[in-house]
């Protein structure tokens, strides 16, 4: 009996299995619940016991984490393979926009929607199955395979640094599947070698101590234009980014990576069409889309607020303006310093004025797009009969992979198969396919088949 | 007996005149009790009429307007001054900051707090008090005196264009005395002779159909970025406004207007310590902030706002930006031509995709200096016993002055003494000092008798 077999003949019952999960609202966001949530993580830890797993709940400053370990002769030369996922979800709000219950599943055509199917529920339990579905048909693991699964990934996994560096004895590996499972808008699996980097910051500017008559436009200090002048520094007048010293922090990208951007199939003109847009930022266009994308540094404007922006004319002078800016970062350029160069570069312009704000930083990851865990990864994809997968060498996103990737200096992808582009993840009515989901079992056990020999 | 004795006399009447007016709550931003409102128009009627003149409501599209006629010899020779006021008042909100009911008038040390005391109300009885007073010294008026109080300045005066347009004849006259009565910080009379023109316009900018994860912060348009490159282009890095053709358009002011300034007190650390800066924009200085701030057009940025503008860090390119701008114009810039300049500035550098949105014109008006009724003005304050009155070309805000110094062509100036910069117009605990309002009253019984002769 083959796991594709196994698969088959339990169909309903491995569905079963998900419902039950999805059913918990296991919201990060929402204190206050702390025992549901906790009876969530205990679910997760006793289906990992049940796999066969030695499994454990392990306290943070936050919500625990489900920690397990299995297989492996309990050698310091066992070959370990260390899973990583999360069993909160987002909240579901806005309700109204749900067509069914978020946290009552439904299938309709073959889909199936709840909160965290998609992100990440689906893909965590499709991993306990696929190593139980393996014990099943081929006995004890031959190498190590450890789970980490936290519970405040939807809420930026702010006990995650700590916990990693705690543990980072008991995290060693010699691959990370990290979570992320989506297939492109063809069927493609997508595997994902790393995630960008991340400075978030507001700037503020100040004026008068309170708004004034715009009679005095002409001499009162104007923070909005004053913001507007000092972000103009930091693009020029063709939207280039030209803040002093980011460029030279860049370590250029491989001949792999350039050589994966040109296998990634792009659709230019379905991009545009479904953002409705003509064209990309500074006519962007072709492989230059994909390519700034994923290995070049953003300067992004989130927000922008000051003054008077009710309807009509109110005639003010404002004392207050800020903007929200996101820098998406790439290997060799971490927030900590890119925040030390914005801070110069804007003094250097004589905008000592400007308050720099620091919200937020993540480390850039990156996992060579050669590497064995992501040439396992494509060959696992061929094993199951899916179509060719596309290698991405980042996300284009950003997210706390660079503990494991670069800390722990574990080679790092995401690969799987849950989600799709349709599959509303954050949003209402978040669904993933029954056919997605099942392949992702059979692909997860055929990796762990691929990995032990 | 002189008019200054029968002020002296009737000091507890005038009083009580005033604080009548002042109880009518006649707030034009509140539709639906037009009955109160008309209640407030019909009193001030009848104040006209008991004063001799002859009185009556005329209606417009929205709250009706007083007017008057009084004196000269019914020939179309007469001298004829026109006195420019209104009889409505600001909302009194918000209401838990008023010490006192705002429309209880209420006296403490000499000051009396309520809404429309400075704004508009304790100007126009002024007037009318003075023609009574004039009337009771003198007998009837030899020149003719024109009153026109609109109730809808506080709405910025919809309906008065076509008033004025359609009346044309009626309010012809050889001087106007706008509303507007004012001492500065010193107790020195101001003396305004124009207004500044007004173009109030939103610009839009639109990216894709809705906020996208910042992950294409690098490749998606960036309707804020967008916004900034276009407002960059209204102003140089330094802060001067570049708008193509806008400073072409300025009639330069004359060598009045410079000397005026010249004779302008202006205490610029008291200005800067009121606002709490260090400086002005453009570090600008002494009789540079007055020139700027009385003879030069501004690009005021009123508000701005774009994407996620709540705490913490969300990671959206916005899908939508826009921004208010009010442009504050001299002599010879008219809103229409410069909302073209300011099309064609935009077009011309690529601009094509942001939208101009026009909400607000109003046209520049300016009386010269050394106008008759100008120095008439001055010489009446002297005549008063105040400090010596400072002329300022312009009052730097602006108004519908134009509808009659430069449409009707009469020479109109702002001259009284009811407010001072303490009167928080438009706030809570508007308020003006006995002193300045019984002095107004000899003041403009004393203009009449100087227009007399």
């Amino acid at each position: 009996m083959s796991i594709d077999e196994r698969i088959e003949g339990s169909k309903n019952e491995l569905l079963e299995e998900l419902v039950e999960l999805l059913r918990m609202p296991s919201i990060s966001a929402k204190a206050g619940d702390a025992g549901s949530f906790r009876a969530c993580a205990e679910w997760v830890l006793a289906k990992l016991e049940e796999a066969g797993a030695a499994a454990r709940l392990m306290e943070t400053d936050g919500h625990p984490v489900v920690y397990a370990e299995i297989g492996g002769a309990d050698g310091d030369g066992d070959r370990t393979l260390l899973s990583y996922g999360h069993y909160d979800v987002q909240p579901p709000e806005p309700l109204e926009l749900w067509e069914s219950d978020p946290f009552e599943p439904e299938v309709r055509g073959g889909v199936l929607f709840a909160r965290g199917v998609a992100d990440d529920k689906g893909d965590v339990i499709a991993r306990i199955q696929a190593l139980r579905l393996y014990g099943e048909e081929h006995g004890p693991l031959p190498f190590k395979l450890k789970f980490l699964i936290e519970g405040e990934e939807e809420i930026g996994s702010p006990s995650l640094p700590a916990f990693v560096r705690r543990n980072a004895e008991l995290l060693s590996a010699d691959a990370c599947l990290w979570e992320g499972s989506m297939k492109d808008d063809a069927g493609r699996p997508m595997i994902f070698c790393g995630t960008k980097g991340m400075l978030y910051v507001e700037l503020r500017a100040r004026g008068a101590s309170h708004d004034l008559h715009s009679m005095y436009g002409g001499i009162a200090p104007n923070p909005a234009w004053r913001l507007v002048q000092a972000l103009r520094t930091i693009k020029d007048e063709n939207g280039e980014i030209t803040l002093d010293g980011l460029e030279e922090l860049i370590s250029p990208p491989s001949k792999e990576d350039l050589e994966a951007i040109e296998n990634i199939p792009f659709n230019e003109a379905a991009l545009k069409a479904s953002w409705g847009v003509d064209s990309f930022d500074r006519n962007l266009a072709g492989k230059e889309v994909l390519k700034e994308m994923l290995l070049r540094p953003t300067a992004n404007i989130a927000g922008i607020q000051s003054g008077y922006t009710g309807p009509g004319s109110k005639t003010i002078v404002p004392s207050e303006a800020f903007v929200k800016m996101d820098f998406r970062l790439v290997a060799g350029q971490s927030p900590g310093p890119v925040l030390e160069l914005l801070r110069e570069h804007l003094v250097r312009r004589g905008f000592e004025d400007i308050e720099v704000v620091d919200l937020h930083g993540v480390e850039a990851a990156k996992t060579p797009v050669n590497s064995p865990v992501t040439r396992q990864a494509v060959e696992t994809w061929r094993d199951v009969g899916a179509r060719e997968a596309v290698v991405y060498p980042t996300i284009g996103g950003s997210g706390p992979t660079s503990l494991v990737a670069t800390e722990l200096g574990i080679p790092t992808i995401m690969t799987g198969a849950v989600a799709n582009p349709e599959s509303r993840i954050h949003a209402p009515n978040e669904s993933a396919r029954l056919d997605d989901y099942f392949e992702s079992i059979g692909y997860f056990a055929r990796f762990f088949e691929r990995f032990a020999s």
